[in-house]
């Protein structure tokens, strides 16, 4: 079947009409109010009894006429006889009689004939006589049935989500079991050859990868008032991706697939959609999301049908095309609008420039300056990175007109989660296990290692609190700002357990035939062994370019503080650049190269923000 | 036995500082990533794997050496014998020798030789032969093994929440099950002979009234991280308490009762603490709270002590104690820390004085100025009220020096919901039908049915955007600010189906021998039934006390507009005030005395406020 031609792209604007027009809405459910908690009323609930049921004693004391109590007072108190008593939850077994009064507990029915109740601390009891030492009003200290709930008053009104509070009013009319909207069901769907559910096992060699999307959107729908189902993983068989499909169809309000990028798995969704449904929409001039695929999917019991979209791949797209346009349309389905905090105004931190011509989601990140405002960073890692995803707070949306907006630009960000529980600290620079230690003392911090360089670069466009910068810093690049703490960390050779190759030092390395592998140049592991071979080539009288090309993957750069070094354990290489630490902790063998210092470095502006803090005091105790 | 005698009644720090010391912490539950949205985790979790775990193109097109590449461009395109293929999901099964392109799909693994790719769009394809017309870089276009997430970086911290994010980085990771912290289990004991639990039926001749603590405080549990358990309601037989309490403690990190103020239910708790546990504390200075009793249940098996908490009985009591004292260490221990949305600042929208000496809780509601600026008010209903529970927001503390708060001060509210939904218009005034269809097309309305004079009294303090008046309204009373609406209701004397007792106007009532059942002097009905009755006894020339004293139960008000025609379907009252639509809804007879209108009042400073224009569109809608 040949594919249907959308010549242009459709508008953002238009792709939220289309997934408006879905109508993702599910029937009711009668839920037990114990389970009701965050539910969404579907009918207007009024009162079908009067609260309190009776006239109802507010305070423990005596029942009585208020006409026995006029002009009683502390010394000249109104005797009546004590002449029964009545408890909470008991009926009444007499009347009050004028001249005569009843023990009453809080909450107790008020006695025929008693009209005001007077509290026990402004009374005595001598002999069966009660002594009433003020004169009280009719109807002081009693609650008339009604007064709080009065029978046929509106106490709920459709669309009200059900929080403790409402829980409690319900609970007050008797209603055990409460009219709710339904959860809009959700189908996800993965396909795609390459990817693994986690959990399984992981064969590299064939380009396999962990399922991410399928994970991410299900929280995202849960957390949009959904219910999500996750179907079995399709692969790329066209038959089985079929199955699945229709399937999901069957069971879903709504279903969902991500990247299904492959031409034979457009083509199935095609098929699919074509044969037994509706294509609304194929392309969106956004950036990331073009190839968007709106449309319905027939069931075959007729029973309606079920809305499809199509989402792109890579997670962090994912991400922000099911925030922009598919959680809206799931929440106003739910009925759980909202909340307010769902979306926060901040300043640029630094220029961004965007092509023309498209419209464009940007993955941010948000931080507060020293004044607490809301600073937005782009996150630019590129949208195939998994990690973008803990590094964005949110999503911002540029116009297809504007190219360029400048430092200080006013925007408004839609967070990823609406509970706004951003990081209370953003660091940025060299990965360390001491400084991971550090971290994991702090609450919320966000650190990105991207190495020392980078890092000091960075910490001057104003975003990051502080850097974390190891190695030489050469002096004119000393960070602006002030140090929190620093401490020494021992590099050097990482060698397999035993050092069997007797590997002694640098000369080892540069003279014998290892294979080494090497960190990025971003790291201050690798600016010390830079420094170290400069030395050497020195004393040798070498060139150092000399020495590095003699050395066997010297350009082969790992990013993290332990890759190298499981390179080792994975007999890929001889000899891996690390910290003694690492070695020690892997078990491997070590030959030091010497020490290098850590330094944490705050913005000058940022040293009194609550989490810079924290930071530096963590950092006084872990190195004390 | 004795129980044991505490001085003087605790602070409010005391108080806080015991619950601290109860350590509500369970252990460590190890869930599956599907269902871990919203924990924290216990540990750090590290990176295992490289992700992704090989050199990954990241776009379609073809991978070659970059240095096939140098110096071409448009017009000179590099030409490259295409030898083969690799997708997504595949091991290549090929090496990429100088001078030859492999095909390869987005996300599929480089193949052996080849440093980069270039995308399709800038090749051509003839016969054969790959045409690159742009040179390209080693690395471009191709995302490292590692380059996302390094094996061994740290990947999220201890105490890190779970959101969708989360849940997609630990998918990348192939983490399919996390340790995170378990929840706090809180049981939650009702005691008590009067309380029914919802759904139950109901005898108000014995004063029995639903139980709200029970499912207010569950919800309330929840909504801080905790799970929730509610035991079998104990009643108030001794042993049968002692048995549920013993019970709960076994099972549960905290136990919760509420209310138990009769003497015989506070005998039991003492026993069993006392007997197997340590009482550490009863009796706080602080309103309400003040019998607040915190202790620990020694556990039958020696595993540790479950700890204790009695709360208030009333429930908005109940739920300012535990929103201040209770909620904060549930969330402690859960490891989910309070929202910052939790609390906001408000300005005090009318004065309040309050007794010195003794910390108060004072329940609020928090309503937008026509600024959007949060003002604060007093809700004051008393505490016995369950209605309170949602006509309050939050809890605002005020401390043992403060006896005077004046309008303006600047005011702290906790939130029982951190969710901040507040409503969008807050309304007083008559309870009428009309209104209350109209209020079920808004969004989040509060409206408070305090009658027609109270509401034009609080729209001159400020707090209510609007004030619903019905009847007559004298003309020096005329609400100040804006008309949004009005219409017309049919008003009268409510009768049994068929009109037995041939009722036939005021005379009837005024005349003859029958019960009759009012409404408040608040409400709007009243009103015009005053003037009915002065207007009929100027006719007669008589004395218009002389004619309500000869209507039996003329006294006797109720609040709600359903409330007197219910109390003649009961058989309690011949004829009840109340409207022709609640007439004809309850299929009652009725007597018509005439018309009143009912106006809808905007206070002058909210007309432009978001949900005032709401209402002036629905009340344009339904009027027309």
């Amino acid at each position: 079947m040949a594919r249907k031609e959308f010549r242009d792209l459709a508008t953002p604007e238009q792709a939220h009409e289309a997934i408006r027009s879905l109508s993702l809405e599910g029937g009711i459910d009668r839920v037990p109010l114990s389970e009701a908690r965050g539910r969404v009323l579907v009918t207007r609930v009024d009162a079908e009894l009067d609260v309190p049921g009776f006239d109802r004693s507010s305070l423990d004391g005596y029942a009585l006429r208020a006409s026995d109590t006029f002009g009683a007072d502390e010394a000249d108190p109104a005797r009546l006889e004590l002449v029964g008593e009545v408890h909470a939850g008991e009926e009444p077994g007499l009347e009050v009689e004028p001249g005569e009064a009843v023990e009453i507990s809080t909450g107790a029915v008020m006695p025929p004939g008693a009209d005001t109740m007077v509290p026990v601390e402004r009374t005595d009891l001598e002999d069966g006589t009660v002594l009433v030492r003020t004169s009280v009003a009719p109807g002081d200290n009693v609650m008339f049935a009604g007064a709080d709930v009065a029978a046929g008053e509106r106490a709920l009104g459709p669309g009200t989500q059900l929080t403790p509070r409402e829980t409690g009013l319900l609970s007050a009319l008797g209603v055990d079991e409460v009219p709710v909207r339904s959860r809009p069901r959700v189908g996800i769907v993965s396909t795609g050859d390459e990817l693994v559910r986690p959990g399984g096992d992981l064969e590299s060699a064939r380009g396999q990868i962990y399922d991410v999307n399928s994970y991410t959107v299900a929280a995202g729908v849960e957390e949009a008032g959904g219910e999500a189902v996750l179907y079995p993983h399709a692969g790329d068989d066209p038959a089985e991706m079929e199955r699945v499909l229709r399937e999901a169809a069957e069971g879903c309000d709504l279903v969902l697939s991500s990247g299904s990028t492959s031409a034979s798995a457009v083509d199935v969704i095609y098929r699919v959609i074509e044969e037994q449904g509706e294509l609304l929409l194929h392309g969106v001039s956004v950036k990331p999301g073009k190839p968007m695929l709106i449309g319905r999917l027939e069931r075959s019991d007729s029973a309606g049908r079920s809305a499809y979209v199509g989402l792109p791949g890579y997670p962090v797209s994912a991400m922000m095309v099911f925030r922009t346009f598919v959680a809206p349309a799931i929440r106003e389905a739910a009925g759980v609008p909202e909340p307010e905090t769902a979306t926060l105004t901040g300043r640029l931190a630094r220029e961004e420039r965007s092509e023309q011509g498209r419209h464009r989601l940007l993955p941010v990140g948000v931080t507060t300056d020293g004044d607490g405002e809301y600073l937005v960073y782009p996150v630019d890692k590129g949208s195939g990175a998994t990690t973008s995803l803990v590094e964005a707070d949110g999503v911002v949306e540029i116009d297809a007109d504007t190219d360029y907006l400048e430092v200080g630009a006013t925007l408004e960000v839609r967070l990823f989660s609406p509970d706004r529980r951003l990081p209370t600290l953003f660091g940025v620079g060299e990965d360390d296990p001491t400084l991971n230690r550090v971290l994991d003392r702090l609450v919320r911090p966000r650190y990105l290692p991207i190495g020392s360089r980078p890092a000091l670069r960075r910490l001057r466009t104003g975003a990051p609190d502080v850097a974390v910068v190891a190695g030489p810093v050469e002096p004119d690049r000393e960070p602006e700002g002030t140090e929190l703490g620093s401490w020494d960390r021992e590099w050097g050779l990482i060698v397999p357990a035993g050092n069997p190759a007797e590997v002694e030092g640098l000369e080892s390395l540069v003279d014998r035939d290892l294979r080494f592998v090497n960190r990025t140049t971003d790291s201050g592991l690798r600016t010390s062994l830079g420094v170290a071979l400069a030395e050497l080539a020195d004393e040798r009288g070498q060139d150092r370019h000399d020495l590095t090309a003699a050395i066997d993957g010297f350009d082969l750069g790992l990013r993290a503080h332990e890759s190298p070094a499981r390179r080792v354990i994975a007999g890929e290489a001889d000899v891996a650049l690390g910290l003694q630490e690492t070695a020690e902790r892997l078990s491997l063998g070590f030959v030091s190269l010497g020490e290098q210092p850590v330094q944490v470095w705050a913005a000058a502006d940022r040293i009194d923000k609550p989490g810079v803090r924290e930071l530096k005091s963590a950092l006084r105790k872990k190195l004390e």
